[in-house]
C-alpha cells in the first residue's frame, strides 16, 4: 500500500480557549502561523454548546488545509489546564465542570493531542519567537479576563507537584478585598485583568466626581480597550485607572521577583494592550516595591506578539517537537515535561 | 611520601549563622553529627568582629578532631548568601555590609569551601534525614529572626538567575505595613519570625486591655520562646499573638501554593517550636484562603530536627557528596547547582 501522504507537509493545530475569545490557528513546520480564526467563548451557554461548536470550527479549518497538507497533531492552551489528566478543571472563568478535551478531540480527530495551561504556551511562545527568546527564567503574566502565569525555571516549565503551579491570578494581594469567581476574596485577578480594570472603572465612578465618558455607559459595554482608548483621550478616571492597576500590579511584580529572582517578566493578553500606558505606572510602582538586591537585574516587558499567537505557536511547538522526530533544542521538551496523548 | 592521612576518617565542618546564634557542626561521611557548639552571633558588634569570633571558634572545634579525622570541607549556611560569589551580601538582619566568606575562609583552612542560603541549606537537610525525605517539590520556612525559604521543585533547589530566588520572608503580605530591616514596609518576616511574633505582643498590647505578663515586660525581653510558654499557660495576649500570626502565615502560605503547587510546606526555626501553638491556628487560616484546587493536595509540616541541625547536615552534603567521589543520589548536586571554592 501506498502511503498518499508522504509528500504532503505537516501541520499542527493550536487552540487557545480564553475567557471572552477562542482562537484556532494552524501552523507549520516551519513554525509559520498559516490560518487563525477567531470566535466568541461564550462561556455562560456551558461547555457542551462550547466542544460542539469548537469541533466544528475545528473541521471547518482544517477543511481547507486537508487535501493539501497531513495532520500531525492538536494542542490545546486552556485555562486551568491539567496537562497530566488532559481535563480543564472546573476553570473559574468559564463556569463549566470539568471537561476531557483529550478524550473529545480524540473521538473527531485521530491525532495525538496535548493539552496545556495557556498561560504556559504563551511562556514558550515568548520563549520561541517573542521577547524571551534565549531566557532560562522569566514570567509571563497573561492579562485577559482573569490572569494566568507561565513560569520558566531553569528552562522548565513550572509544573508543580499536582500540574498546578503559577496561579499567580489567584495569589491574594488585598485581605478581605473584590469577590472573585474562585470564591474567594482579594485575588490579584479581581484588580489586575481585563474585567479587573472595569471594576476599577466603576470603584472610581464611586470615589471620584471627576467628569468622565464612562459615566454614560452600562458595565457591561465597559471593556480594557475603551478604558486604554479613553485615558489616550486624558478621560481622568481612565488615567486613575491605570494609576490604580499598576500600583496593585507593581507590588504584585515585586512579590513575583522575591520568589523566582528571574530575569525578566513580560505582560501580554488584552489589557496588556495598553503597552506604555500600563506598563508606566506598573514600573513606577514596581521600582518603589522592589527589594532593593534585585534593583536593575529584572527587565518588564511587555510581549510584542499579538493576543493568542504566543499561545497558539507555543503549544504547537510540544507536537510539533515531538512528532517530527527530529533533535529537541530546548530542554524542558523531556519526556516527563509533557503527555502527549497518541 | 606516606600520606599519613590515608587511614583516617573524613570529617566536614558545617556552619549556621543565624540572626540570633551560629551553630558549628561538624559531620561526619556516616552524615552524622558528631560535634555542635552554639554562640551568640552579635551582629550589631559588625561583621569584623564576628569574622575573628567565627575563625576562633572553627579552629576550637576542629582541634578535638584534627588528629583523627581529615578535614574535608567547610560549608557555610547564612542568610543572603550567594552561592555564586560567594558573598553574603548586605543581609538585612545582620546589619553587615558584603562578606566575603570564601576568602575568610580559605585563608585559614585550605579546604574546599562552600557557600548556601540558609534555607536553602536547611531544605537540604530535612530532604536529607527530616520530613521532606523523597520528595521532589517542597518548600521549607525558617522561621527566626528573619524568615527565610527554601524552595525544591522538581528536586533542584531554586536559585533564581542571580542566586536571589526564595526571598519570601521579603514578599510584602500587608501593603503600608510595619517596617522591615529591609527598607520597606509589610514585608512577611515582620508578621510571621520570632521578631514579628514579638511585635505583635506589643501591637496587641495596645489594642486590648487584656491581664497579660507581657505588661510587666520590657520589649526587649520578650522572646517567641516565652510567648509560646506564656500561650501554655493560657496568657490571652499570648495566645491571641499566635492567632494572629497564624491568620497572616496561613494567608501567605496559600499565596505560596498558588506559586508552586509544592507536596508540602514545612515550618522550622525558633517561632516554628511553638508546634501546634503556631501550626492550628496557621492550618485554620491556610484551608480557609487556599484555592479550592489544592485542597487536601499540600501537607503543612512542622520539622523534627533540631534548630540548625538541618542546615548544617543540609550544607556539609554539598560538599561530602563531591569530595566523596561517590554515585551522587540527588540529583539536584549536579555542578553548575553548586560551585564549591576548591
Amino acid at each position: 500500500m501506498v502511503d498518499k501522504n508522504i509528500d504532503k507537509q505537516k501541520i499542527v493545530i493550536g487552540i487557545d480557549i480564553g475567557g471572552t475569545n477562542t482562537t484556532i490557528g494552524i501552523v507549520d513546520f516551519k513554525d509559520d502561523l498559516i490560518f487563525e480564526n477567531s470566535f466568541l467563548t461564550k462561556a455562560d451557554e456551558g461547555e457542551d454548546t462550547f466542544t460542539r461548536l469548537l469541533i466544528r470550527q475545528i473541521k471547518e479549518a482544517y477543511s481547507e488545509f486537508a487535501s493539501t497538507y497531513i495532520l500531525e497533531g492538536i494542542s490545546i492552551a486552556a485555562p486551568s489546564a491539567n496537562y497530566l489528566t488532559g481535563i480543564v478543571e472546573s476553570p473559574a472563568n468559564l463556569k463549566w465542570g470539568n471537561v476531557n478535551f483529550i478524550e473529545l478531540l480524540k473521538e473527531h480527530f485521530q491525532v495525538p493531542v496535548v493539552l496545556i495551561n495557556d498561560a504556559n504556551a504563551a511562556a514558550l511562545g515568548e520563549q520561541k519567537i517573542g521577547v524571551a527568546k534565549g531566557m532560562n527564567n522569566f514570567i509571563v503574566l497573561t492579562l485577559g479576563t482573569g490572569l494566568g502565569a507561565g513560569i520558566v525555571v531553569n528552562g522548565h516549565l513550572l509544573h508543580g507537584e499536582n500540574g498546578f503551579a503559577g496561579e499567580i491570578g489567584h495569589t491574594i494581594i488585598e485581605k478581605d478585598g473584590r469577590q472573585c469567581n474562585c470564591g474567594r476574596r482579594g485575588c490579584l485577578e479581581t484588580y489586575v485583568s481585563a474585567n479587573g480594570i472595569k471594576r476599577t472603572v466603576v470603584d472610581l465612578l464611586c470615589n471620584y466626581n471627576d467628569h468622565s465618558e464612562f459615566r454614560k455607559m452600562d458595565f457591561e459595554n465597559i471593556s480594557s480597550k475603551l478604558i486604554t482608548e479613553l485615558a489616550l483621550k486624558n478621560d481622568s478616571i481612565a488615567i486613575k485607572a491605570f494609576e490604580y492597576t499598576g500600583e496593585i500590579l507593581g507590588r504584585a511584580l515585586a512579590n513575583i521577583v522575591a520568589y523566582f529572582d528571574p530575569q525578566a517578566i513580560i505582560l501580554s493578553g488584552g489589557l496588556a494592550n495598553a503597552n506604555e500606558i500600563l506598563l508606566e505606572p506598573t514600573l513606577k510602582y514596581f521600582n518603589k516595591f522592589l527589594l532593593n538586591v534585585y534593583g536593575g537585574k529584572v527587565q518588564l516587558l511587555n510581549s510584542n506578539l499579538q493576543n493568542g499567537k504566543a499561545a497558539i505557536l507555543g503549544a504547537c511547538s510540544l507536537v510539533s517537537a515531538k512528532s517530527n522526530n527530529t533533535p529537541i533544542n530546548r530542554d524542558y521538551l523531556i519526556e516527563q515535561d509533557y503527555i502527549i496523548f497518541k
